[in-house]
């Protein structure tokens, strides 16, 4: 049995709560969130699940109110490091390893080094572990690939595809890729940094890491998809010429060459989803799990089933690299 | 750099001795095989690459002839705990961590708690980790699997179909999967036990271990594929009624019902080779490797690829289960 303090009841966090009811080994027995309309509310309320346990707006509120100590935090804020940091040092201040779902935390030692390691030697004074982990970044477009690497007698290129038709999705997550916006629109999101999705350098860094690679650059480029036929599986109907979702790609370049390629699109419409990882290499390996995953649903279990590993991992700021695989079973 | 000894000169150690020549963070130091038609020969003469090093006819010979002390061994000789035992035991006493192909080694705690528990021991003692891998058992039947479940909320069932056309495989191999036996040919060779895989048992307690269970009982079952038509894609014509190949099947139970299922078929002139995994759970996954993955290339692939993991790994006998994963690029 681990005890669990849950540390961000939006929608991520819910949800998290909510699966986490279902395993025994499991319990959530502390919860924060400082925004006025989730502080004081019950996790029952908030997550249909998680019983009886108020949400404190603050760490220490939840600690002393907590009837048995949390021993691993869940921490799903924010995606980006400059806000995530004080919490993650706030949790290891407080004796809690951390698994996160903040995806600049996911492979931060290229992008964020002074982040990385000011975290690392904090969670290593308190001798506690620290992972940032969810399904993309965290597992589909990195850790994955980096797993089937090690078929690999040698690995010239990996591109990986994650393609998703967003029709079925919440309308939040449509409204996220840009779903019925014009091109002008679209551009203005793009440029007020809301659109893109956070996360892909950090994967491809993880990847070339992986390879036993340290990439010179890294190149991200983002477009709109846009309706070519009407579309009407979304949330509303999108009329041709407007955006019905996102591309985003990143080039990973090591030795003077692309080695890396990530290919993200999730669009109203697309004809099929799927995730496909190819590796150029000896042998060569092209793997597809068909449909897709349900980024929602994963991103918690992954989180919930990296719990056990985090808990027992040695101190210091991990990634998904470090540590024995998260699988749907494993226990403390 | 890592510098190696690599115990067993058979074609998966050549193999390896080959492919641990392209790696520069590797260097072969000293080899054994007490063979007769193998001790005294070079590297080079052997596996076309390797250097001017004579293969020893045993581990004292081969430590006192090397130039440089090895760091770590690889020991690619038999596939039972029975003779490979006491070939572990005499690598810890040297200070050496092993990486092993050894079928039985890959999860042995189940089907061999004895033998397990005293290499365990010896590896504690001596402060040196060992690891039984390969691509099937450790990889594709039971790692991978392991992994993808990582994504899941919940699992209720895991179906992993190793899916392999042998018509252009090596001759050797269509041999022992039975190609071109009279169906009472197959069952002498079944009878006699040189027709069946090793490794399925172990694959299936490995899988449910990291589902959180404990099998009540794994049921194997072996029977001849017998051809329809006339095949003419081996190494020799296969007349209708005759064996084209083996289909062998594990099935895991836990609380009362199959959990894990693992499905294991090579035939001469299969129309399609494949390697898929099927999680019945939320999300349920379905991940199929187009073609499949070619077997000795990747052994030998996932020996190198876990030897850093393996000599930074904490004392004692390991699974793919404990250890961080064997990416193709990873160094000491």
């Amino acid at each position: 049995m681990l005890r669990v303090i849950q540390i961000g009841l939006g929608p991520l966090g819910r949800k998290t709560v909510q699966f986490a009811a279902e395993r025994p080994a499991l319990r959530v027995v502390a919860a924060v969130d400082p925004s006025p309309d989730i502080a004081g509310r019950q996790l029952s309320d908030l997550c249909g699940a998680g019983g009886a346990i108020a949400v404190a707006s603050s760490l220490p509120a939840a600690l002393s109110a907590a009837a048995e100590p949390p021993q691993v935090a869940i921490l799903t804020t924010y995606s980006d490091l400059d806000r995530v940091e004080a919490q993650l040092c706030e949790l290891a201040d407080a004796g809690l390893p951390v698994v996160s779902t903040c995806e600049e935390l996911s492979y931060p030692w290229i992008t964020h080094p002074d982040h990385a390691a000011r975290i690392d030697a904090r969670f290593r004074e308190r001798g506690l572990a620290c992972l940032g982990t969810g399904v993309n970044p965290g597992f589909l477009m990195d850790y994955l690939p980096a797993v089937l690497t090690g078929l690999c007698r040698s690995v010239r290129h990996v591109t990986v595809r994650r393609v998703q038709d967003a029709s079925t999705r919440r309308v939040p997550f449509q409204v996220k890729i840009g779903a019925c916006l014009s091109i002008e629109e679209f551009a203005a999101r793009v440029a007020e940094g809301t659109l893109r999705h956070v996360g892909l350098p950090e994967s491809t860094h993880f990847l070339a890491a992986a390879l036993g690679l340290r990439l010179e650059r890294v190149e991200e480029e983002l477009r709109p998809v846009l309706a070519d036929l009407p579309v009407t599986t979304g949330f509303r109907p999108i009329d041709p010429g407007t955006a019905c979702g996102v591309e985003q790609i990143a080039r990973g370049y090591a030795e003077g060459r692309e080695v890396v390629r990530l290919e993200f699109r999730a669009t109203v419409g697309e004809a099929e989803s799927f995730d496909q990882v190819e590796i150029d290499g000896e042998p060569p390996l092209l793997s597809t799990i068909a449909g897709g995953v349900n980024g929602d649903i994963a991103t918690c279990a992954v989180v919930l089933n990296a719990l056990a590993v985090v808990a027992t991992a040695p101190p210091g700021l991990h990634t998904m690299l470090d540590l024995p695989i998260p699988t749907a079973g494993r226990t403390v």
